[in-house]
């Protein structure tokens, strides 16, 4: 997460990007690979690198996302960069196995996300994956371990060079899907719920976008609470998996006003209240709020409308953004917090005081990552909308598993059927709840089987397409 | 603190003053008394009410300080009310014994405090004293308990209606002196630090104002918290007390620039900033915040300019005044709270959980109000004064004792005096703390007996002068 240290790696690989172009064309510069020979040695010996005798450092090849661009989903393309990353004292290289979407990439790719430099750069502020090389200094953590990252950008890549101190062993049992799922979600809920909310017994929360990532990392720390009310707004079609989550009281914001619906079974109003979409909706939590009562502002999701960036959204957001004076916060008891992961650059104690504490609930069964779908880097596009149009419940996720041929050629809306399939399942899974958190486990992973399964038969065929036509 | 029970014995009172100015005047309306007859007949009982044969009702006269309208130190004018004030269901009849002086009766003289009804009203919102009379439905109190009040203003007289839900029985060996110092102060400190502030080990706290009532307050309460650091900024001669109270870094703020001789100590900020300067300090104050920092506001002292309201300096606050918009707050990480205990009307439930643990924590010897003066009635506006002038350390006190004839004609200066003294005995005191909290509490009462013991033996003697010349 530290600004000094994340960029090392894109600045390196956007060099060879850069360099590289067309990717068949000979690299022509020494590679500037400080990582000492050992390190080297350990990641040949992975079986991803197809070394003959050849210098790794040039037949080193892996997989990209790229944001190319400021605009629409197209902007970000898969690419291939070659020659191996270099690595620093304190670093590690990280084969990556799943990576997920945050609200901040979609943002990051209309040019709304000041925490990303200037394209051509990869986004990803998470994955998970297994550690290939260790840098020097390195000692908590080796070879072959399962490990989550946190990092400002950059993670959405087959291959990352990491600091270790922004890597989370992965707990036993834990799927790398799931570990993609929780770093920037759990941490983000928890600080905002614990540190700025300070929320205890018989309190009540407002959770909007009850079916996000964060908003059901809320929900399950809410839950960790003695006799929290949870108020939850999503579309009417959502309801059914988020009050099985523990939404108290589902509200439908497209057809109902979230005020009044409170209003009605809290006329005093709130203790604490998650606010992600910013512009006027902020002015409707503040005046939500109880006498000591807690606004967390973390977003300007008002200001996403439609696959480019929105002028009159933006400025809409801007023209109606939140701005309160002391004496009003005085004479109200209140308090109005912002927090952004991204702009927790250099704070990895705190970050990781509150992982620690994240995974300690993980290991107890009182949370875990509800994954909305999973996509092959490929498909990026789609995975982008499915979230940026708030069709997921849970969280999408990036696989780096490569994509059978066969699903490149069909349609891209397949995976809405997938969707539906899987909402069936979920509810099939959600009756059998009863039944232990083991078996629920397994539940989810089977659902991700059958597309492993294809695409592990399509595996060595496979080439990779630079999307750059 | 609720608004609709506080100022029913205040209208009562305001009534009969208009009604019986000059106090010789006979009432010729029956009195407004609700009080059923065996709460008066409990409260003729007192010694304070020298009832022959005529109703008591009309013969019962108490002493009141009465904000007469905004201005300097010398609106505030003793009265003498006349009437037995009426008991509502869920009242009590509080014979007052000590008075807190706060900030918001300072502000309130000058017009500056929106929660006092227009003058002539009586001021103060804490007090200590014992039950006198029991309303109907009162089952928690009965007469003779010692007890603490805090209420919307009201309380600067002799005898004071208050719902019972307003008071607290005063634990065993405090003192009344100490019992009006605690609500106010302490509810506050305790509040901002753990509710807005959510204080934790190894935290540090800016409190400025650290020889205040808040102040020491605050200083007491992070001093229950493991290894929490406290900058206080205060004039150098009081270093050295607030020092042994627990500030760990003392800075004089009138010779030196507190932001720089914060950031020598904490380059990277601060986790909590107690702020109730408001204008410019609170822009220092948000910048001073590291990340995931909270900065709780609770006063514009920087209001207050001289005795009576000054309009640049309300013009210059209004001007500084902090405003804060949520994108800024967001990309800091940071969280900007308001508190006043003046304005958590109806919050009852809340004060009372804050002040059972304060109470709890006072038991334990783990805080301690610290008084700076004791005044007569007589001598509120000198009260005032040092209060505003900044010149005290800790609590200033008002006593409802009748003030013996000899101190009357004395130069209203003598307290400076009796305050150097303090100030050596305090010292003395400070050396031996280490004979234990007991010793300590005894001390403290012997500091308060000289002049009570004067008083005592002028007592009878004294008949009450209204001040209206």
């Amino acid at each position: 997460m530290s600004g000094e240290d994340a960029p090392a790696q894109q600045q390196n690989a956007v060099d060879q990007k850069q360099e590289t172009k067309p990717a068949e064309e000979p690299k022509n510069e020494p590679p500037k690979t400080e990582s000492p020979p050992a390190a080297a040695a350990e990641a040949a010996a992975t079986p991803a690198a197809t070394t003959e005798k050849v210098p790794e450092e040039e037949t080193f090849t892996y997989r990209a996302l790229v944001l190319t661009g400021y605009g629409g989903y197209d902007k970000v393309k898969l690419q291939v960069k070659k020659g191996k990353p270099a690595l620093k004292a304190g670093e590690l290289l990280v084969r990556v196995k799943a990576c997920g979407l945050n609200f901040a990439d979609l943002m990051a790719r209309q040019g709304l996300y000041d925490r990303l430099p200037s394209p051509p750069v990869t986004p990803g502020m998470e994955c998970a994956g297994v550690v290939e090389a260790v840098g020097e200094e390195v000692t908590d953590r080796k070879v072959g371990d399962k490990v989550m990252v946190l990092n400002r950008f950059g993670l959405w890549q087959e291959v990352a060079v990491v600091p270790a101190s922004h890597t989370f062993l992965i707990p036993e049992g834990m799927s790398f899907e799931e570990a993609a799922a929780l770093p920037v979600n759990y941490i983000t809920a928890y600080m905002m719920l614990f540190d700025f909310g300070n929320l205890r017994p018989n309190q009540s929360v407002l959770i909007h976008a009850a079916a996000g990532g964060v908003g059901i990392a809320a929900t399950q720390l809410c839950k960790t609470v003695k006799d929290v009310t949870v108020f939850g707004t999503a579309s009417a079609s959502k309801h059914e998996t988020i009050s099985e989550g523990g939404v108290t009281h589902p509200i439908d914001y497209r057809t109902k006003d979230y005020v009044e619906e409170v209003r009605k079974i809290s006329p005093k109003g709130l203790d604490i209240i998650l606010d992600p979409l910013g512009g006027s909706d902020t002015h409707k939590a503040y005046n939500l709020l109880k006498p000591m009562g807690k606004l967390i502002t973390y977003g300007a999701a008002n200001m996403l409308a439609g696959q480019k960036k929105n002028l009159l959204a933006v400025a809409k957001n801007w023209y109606h953004q939140f701005s309160i004076h002391t004496l009003s916060l005085i004479q109200g008891n209140k308090s109005v917090c912002g927090f952004h992961l991204g702009y927790l650059d250099g704070e990895m104690e705190l970050i990781t005081q509150a992982m620690n504490t994240v995974l300690d609930l993980y290991k107890d069964g009182k949370i875990k990552p509800r994954i909305d779908s999973t996509w092959h880097l490929e498909q990026v596009g789609d995975a982008m909308r499915k979230m940026q149009e708030r069709n997921n419940i849970g969280k999408v996720i990036l696989t780096t598993e490569p994509m059978p041929e066969e699903e490149k050629k069909e349609e891209p809306k397949k995976e809405d059927k997938k969707e539906d399939k899987k909402k069936e399942d979920k509810k099939k899974d959600d009756k059998k709840k009863d039944d232990g958190k083991k078996e629920e486990k397994k539940d989810d992973k089977k659902k991700e089987e059958p597309k492993k399964e294809e695409k592990k038969e399509e595996e060595k065929k496979e080439e990779v397409k630079k999307e750059e036509k």
